[in-house]
């Protein structure tokens, strides 16, 4: 077959990412309500301003007293303080608790001045306006100090992280809003091939529906970028310059299909002349082929047409560029050690990626695969929560033995 | 302190989700195209109409030929067959393979009529219309046959899934678009608290950021609800009367604050005139106080105050509430079987929810708590991936121990 651009010698999965990650940057920053930062990447280390809480208070209703004023209280010899007033949550007590005197306190509100102790109501008897217990308080007995949560100047998470639900109540107890987050990449999406049919039309025959730019506009977005499916390109040249054309402007381009050696070389071709391609060939199993480029100044991941292979590839190489366009701290997909469970897996000259389900069986952390492993079968991908990693080489992997498997959901931030 | 409704005895964290989950129905049903159903759950089962693929395709570039014509080949005596023709992916050969003829096929392209083998283009050498191979093919060689991926009247995914990347794709390229989901649940969310200030407000002596409204909007949206907040409402009895009302139309509502034993009973006052509530205790560290009701007609359930403690009851009770509504397979959080490394953890009366983050280690899966455990402490909510369950009881568990963990991430969808 004919080339139009060099095929590189085989790369490993590893050299690929690199050369891919080499060309993105981290985004520009944007302010956003906390209230709209889920999933959205921290561009700056959020740092304390004040201290949380903001001031020392009651971790009980109680009462606010002073610990030396109930030193000698026992069962026998009771003491009673005089209850000079009250202090709710939001409010702070106007004076000053004096020996002798104790103040109603709820959870939450500003221990008043001159108390360092709270007891908590059950432990008393009131009566009136006298407050009687049989037991001495202890300095500093359900006080919650200022700053026990944060500091001013406390690290609350560092440029990269991630925002989810605790982590934004985290800042917003710091009042730290808006956040600095980066500006969420705007990625576009191409299909290619004649076969292919958008969802809703009928199928002519021979033709299949495209499944790639659903399941990419999906992944694009769990990936925390913005997709836009530019649709399906048709082994036509006019058609096909027209779809790369809309691209001009997007962060991303990620195509599906027309990469391999032996597709018709179109795609290839219009790439080629319109940008600086390279075409490699990955040692991965599924997804060998890939291209990477930039079309227009537009950043080109080429990913193979075959759905669990432009699955795969998108997940090694698509995801991470969107990541590091996000600034995130971690741009892969974290990597656990499992146990193995399911049929032998031979070991080849290209990695192979093994979509399996983890599971926790007493305390070990199992992974079995999901059935047939052919790259056009979408049905192993449903379920699958990893992919093991079969490294290249020779031999056996079988059940029971160790491997490493690559979650495919890094929302569980696992420990290195 | 005067009681305005029944405190019930105290319930474990089983009875008060049940009596919780028993009020709620999926909701209705709605169509949405599939490339916008991310996240959401299908309402029936998504069957196969069709068969993936739809008719039997080529696995490879290379040319399709009937097997018997190769019966005899070998390195000494090749066997060369005709070219008769080409079928490119989304073309039908228009003829049939006679005797003798071999057609040129590109990966994902129709068999044609007459084939019953495909050889890969690397293993003929090709001179004029001369296709010449070295050795037979067999029967079915790098055919896929139709319906491999699915056939007819296969379930493809059940009524209560999820649907991620790989489901979506799957029903997308059995043409299954738009998918039959349920309605997204609408939630409306209302914190309580004379201390507390909305976010981007100065803080007066005494006063803390609202953290809980931030917190439960993304984890609501994490839920697959659509968060709607209501704001702070103040200890006075208009406000509190004012925002309850905006409640009216909504799935459920939400509050944070006012249900605690000692707290002003404004809260528990309103509450209990506007709906039937009932305030539950319940055997659960950190969160205790609970109270859930309906308020013309909207279902509420109050949370606690404290963030910590909010965040864990919404996981328990307020998150199970929305999956129910979304018709979801598994409303509950999975659990996992963990080995617990961290300080000796006491059993007492209540469960205790212990924050960990989960890590693999030789194929165990190991968890270690994030540190103080106290429940205005948000920032050992960061981080956390998981909450270790400490069964209500006596003893310790210590570090190398078997402990059951709550997933706080369900996206991973574990085994049971």
């Amino acid at each position: 077959m004919a080339e139009t651009a060099p095929v590189k010698a085989m790369l490993s999965v590893e050299e690929a990412r690199e050369r891919v990650l080499a060309r993105f940057q981290p985004l520009a920053a944007e302010e956003v309500p906390l209230t709209e930062a889920l999933g959205r990447v921290l561009a700056i280390d959020a740092v304390a301003r004040e201290a949380s809480p903001p001031f020392a208070n009651s971790a009980m209703d109680g009462y606010a007293l002073r610990s030396l004023d109930t030193r000698a209280a026992t069962p026998d010899t009771p003491v009673s303080l005089r209850l000079a007033g009250e202090v709710p949550a939001g409010n702070v007590y106007a004076g000053e608790v004096g020996p002798g005197e104790a103040v109603r306190i709820l959870t939450g509100a500003p221990v008043p001045a001159g108390a360092d102790a709270v007891i908590q109501q059950e432990l008393v008897s009131v009566a009136g306006d006298a407050v009687t217990l049989e037991a001495p308080v202890a300095v500093g007995n359900n006080i919650r100090e200022a700053g026990e949560d944060a500091r001013p100047g406390t690290l609350l998470a560092r440029a990269g992280t991630e925002l989810g639900p605790a982590e934004i109540a985290l800042l917003a107890s710091l009042g730290v809003s808006p956040a600095r987050v980066t500006r969420r990449p705007r990625v576009a999406i191409l299909a290619t091939g004649n076969e292919l049919e958008r969802l809703g039309e009928p199928l002519r025959p021979g033709q299949i529906y495209d499944s790639n730019t659903p399941y990419l506009i999906a992944a694009v977005t769990r990936a925390g970028a913005t997709p836009v499916s530019l649709g399906v390109a048709r082994d036509l040249e006019d058609d096909l310059r027209a779809k790369l054309g809309a691209a001009r402007g997007f962060d991303l381009l990620l195509t599906s299909g027309g990469v391999s050696v032996g597709d018709y070389d179109l795609v290839k071709r219009v790439l080629s002349e319109r940008g600086s391609m390279t075409f490699w060939r990955v040692r991965l199993k599924p997804g060998k082929p890939l291209a990477f480029g930039a079309l227009d100044g537009t950043p080109l991941l080429g990913l193979p047409g075959n759905p669990v292979s432009a699955a795969v590839t998108f997940e090694l190489f698509g995801r991470p560029a969107i990541r590091r366009m996000l600034g995130a701290a971690q741009v892969e997909r974290p990597e656990v050690e499992v146990v193995y469970e399911g049929r032998d897996l031979r070991r080849g000259d290209r990695r192979q990626y093994v979509r399996v389900r983890l599971a926790s069986r007493g305390g070990r952390l199992v992974a079995r695969d999901t059935g047939e492993q052919e790259s056009h079968l979408i049905s192993s991908l449903q379920g699958a929560t990893a992919l093991l990693i079969a490294p290249e080489g020779e031999g056996v992997i079988r059940a029971g033995e160790l491997a490493r498997a690559l979650l495919l959901n890094d929302a569980l931030p696992w420990e290195a």
